[in-house]
């Protein structure tokens, strides 16, 4: 079986991931980045390893005495780590300070290259993983109203924008009006946050930044943003075709449904007009 | 005295501009546009009354029974007002259903053009207060260091960029990482949560957006936002010059700087290089 490196921060996703490329005949060694990690992990990959992503040296010496030649990184990294003081060494230092900000994206690409200049691939986040891509369209049986339509396309116009800024993927929206952007609190908080400014009817939009680089932070929903979306009473949640996953789709579509929450998939073409 | 009307909001902005205007040899008529209004603007006007916003039919008809043809809008009012079932009279819903979005500047750019057509002038909201503008550079005697100007930067940029958007006037920022975008919640919670986010050491920005009308929603500081900034350890604040208020300057900048807070006032060319 040809290896494969996972990279794992939080969520399900590397679960999801790395019992999708078992399946698809690859033997796959993951790296906790977190200590908050799915622990059906354990089961799912051939091998798991805590590492240090403070400590470039080593997780690169690490990978390449595993024989990784390939690597996909899933999960999401609380990146207050970096501002709580984990330790670092001269090579993930340095890096950081040649960078001309501090944004996810600026980080995660230069972690990246060099793992490229040490010849180690990171592939994108989707390989094995087309099924949970969105689709497009109104993805349940629900009919939105002209307003609640409107409201998903601003909120996913003003998720695009956030994202082209690298603030965040997630904006809460209710009569054409922000009410809550996400940072780096996560999707769940800016959700209740919005939800506790404007009560009912809230719609929500997660969305890639236009550009985004698929090795990295795609957009991922699944039941604890449903639960979520229920408690604040959402009527309508968006995400973008091709590029956000749902975590166990069909099912997640059929309780939005029973909940009254519309699930709309749009691409940047959808806003026109 | 020439008589001159004042729709007053939340915050210590009206009663200060009461006082300016009547130094100045103004009659002000004040009307309260919410409840929670600082009770010294009853001194400090000739007249308050209290009227209702949604309300326009009735609120323009009692301006011109005032003899009022010119008028100042000054303080926050809660949008929240809208989501949660103010009375609205025909002309004022007809107003929202016409507006492309419910946005604050929108809302406020469809009042001013209702009083415009009925013959009352709304003048900027610096007229009589030219005083309470920041001024520019770094206006206390602290020193930034090359990371604490590069966040203020930042900061200030965002600032810009989220007022583009028409979303809030408020960023805290740390390591160049967004931390909490202000939208309808006021810029003292936004920073507290910036401030519970990252710990000491935020940079937080306020800024008008680009081609702000001067007639309304300025951004405005004071007493609370540096009560707020000192109990989160904030390293600095950032400002528009020629468009924000402080309230109180030379204390609020002294008292900033007692609180080793470095203040400063950008504008846009200050981004370039």
């Amino acid at each position: 079986m040809e290896r494969i490196g996972l990279l794992a921060g939080e969520g399900d996703l590397p679960l999801i991931w790395a019992r999708a490329a078992r399946k698809k005949g690859r033997e796959v060694f993951a790296y906790k980045l977190v200590e908050k990690i799915n622990p059906l992990l354990e089961e799912s990959a051939d091998q798991v390893k805590s590492i240090n992503i403070g400590m470039l040296d080593d997780l690169i010496a690490g990978l390449k005495a595993d024989g990784i030649e390939e690597l996909v990184m899933a999960g999401s990294i609380d990146k207050t780590m970096l501002f709580k003081g984990i330790p670092l060494d001269a090579r993930f230092a340095a890096l950081l300070a040649g960078l001309k900000d501090l944004n996810n994206d600026s980080i995660l690409s230069a972690i990246v290259n060099e793992f490229t200049k040490e010849g180690i691939r990171v592939l994108p986040q989707s390989i094995y993983l087309e099924g949970l891509l969105a689709g497009h369209g109104i993805l349940n049986s629900l009919q939105p109203d002209e307003q609640l339509l409107s409201d998903l396309k601003y909120a996913f116009k003003m998720a695009r924008e956030i994202g082209r800024l690298d603030i965040g993927q997630t904006v809460v929206v209710q009569n054409r009006t922000v009410l809550a952007v996400e940072t780096i609190e996560g999707t769940d908080e800016a959700i209740k946050r919005g939800g506790r400014l404007a009560g009912p009817g809230v719609v929500v939009a997660k969305a890639a930044k236009p550009g985004q680089d698929f090795r990295f932070d795609l957009p991922v929903i699944g039941e604890g943003t449903l639960n979520t979306l229920i408690a604040v009473k959402a009527r309508g949640l968006v995400i973008e075709t091709d590029s956000t996953f749902i975590i166990d789709k069909e099912n997640f579509i059929k309780r939005a449904e029973e909940n009254d929450i519309v699930v709309a998939a749009f691409r940047e073409a959808d806003l026109q007009g």
